[in-house]
């Protein structure tokens, strides 16, 4: 982790944390930090800072917390995933995070297996997005919508969703190839693995969808999803 | 896969092949396909088209080949990367081969361990190389080249592979925006998972290497690679 987060049962003090666990592990063993030395950390959903360790014990850390910086612009990306396997979506899941997506809508499809809406992997969520969070060094908690109807969802909610946004649905072997660095607010619908059926693209391009490509190569889920988020981001910087 | 792949020694007649293992469990068990239908098929290094399928045995199966399309046009992109862990190296490669990269360097850079070098993965090399052919329907062999000692290649190698491309070095919170959409060759070196050193950084710029980020996020190499590939692909159809 590049930055330890926060929660608020953390604060014993209005300045002043005390951490047990993953954390206390990572600080001794991967960052191998010492009493006096600092660390990166922010609080979900709020500021960025540096922490010093105060106290060391064998169970747990003290930290006196100094937060003064605004966490990153959230990147105006809207994922719309068929919800994928959970073992390549717990990869994946860190790392639509750490690009700094906070609108992630998962979505059921005929290639969407319907035992993966009652996989573990929801339970998992919170220390999933904390990965990619800390990864990212971002505090802002992204909202993750579950939709496992995929004419309803579509028909009754993504109008709403892609209000004042470009949206476009990748299709392998479209003809238009994926636009990039687009400064505008967008909507990307990226289909499960094997592709969304001809009715379901059919329903898509009908609610405003453009289809669009990388080229001729079909590329698994894993792979097309950082590779047109990493296309579509604009140069977005605080400074 | 998308597409099976079929080496010299699989023909035993100009148009006739025979395989086992893997690839009759594939065509049994998950294409499902049966005597008379026909499969994808390309040759390594040569053409693309179908083969159907003439006898199934119990230990092999027979099919007349038809081979009549060129493979995709090769990515005009090299890809310069630190060798990563080699768990991580076992998804990225497939990932990799299958955007149509031809020709790969692996590095070491301060914070590749040197244990890597000696890895199995080298062992698997070639499936994994086929895995990412066969995702992309593509049948060109990538060139994959392994640089034990960074100051060598950098100062000696380099600078003929840069040769008449775009030169560019991925560095978190880099001023400069990844460019997107290159029409130009281009070459992209990805440092280790936690970064280059400054020095590294300072060597790679001196030959010529631009440093460029994709705003102020830090992404995993394993997300960094897709994404940066994904957004500098050009739109290149055969068509």
């Amino acid at each position: 982790m590049n930055m330890m987060l926060l929660r608020e049962s953390d604060f014993i003090a209005p300045e002043r944390i005390r951490i047990s666990g993953r954390r206390t592990k990572h600080i001794r063993e991967i960052l191998k930090t010492e009493t006096g030395c600092s660390v990166k950390v922010g609080k979900i959903n709020g500021l960025i800072g540096e922490a010093v360790i105060e106290s060391d014990d064998n169970n747990q850390i003290e930290l006196t917390v100094n937060l003064h910086s605004d966490p990153p612009i959230p990147l105006p990306i809207t994922l719309i995933l068929a919800m994928p396997r959970p073992i390549a979506f717990k990869r994946m899941l860190p790392a639509i995070v750490s690009f700094g997506i906070k609108e992630l809508h998962l979505f059921s499809a005929r290639k969407v297996e319907k035992s993966y809406w009652s996989s573990s992997v929801f339970d998992e969520l919170d220390e999933l997005v904390g990965l990619g969070l800390e990864q990212a060094r971002d505090t802002i908690w992204p909202n993750i919508t579950l939709h496992k109807r995929f004419r309803p969802f579509v028909e009754d909610e993504v109008p709403t969703i892609l209000a004042g946004k470009v949206a476009l649905v990748a299709h392998p072997g479209s003809g238009l190839t994926c636009p990039a660095g687009l400064a505008e607010p967008s909507a990307i619908c990226i289909g499960p693995e094997g592709g969304l059926t001809d009715f379901e693209l059919e329903i898509l391009l009908r609610q405003g969808f453009q289809a669009v490509g990388l080229g001729e190569r079909i590329l698994r889920t894993e792979v097309a999803v950082p590779a047109i988020i990493g296309r579509l981001i604009h140069a977005t910087t605080k400074n």
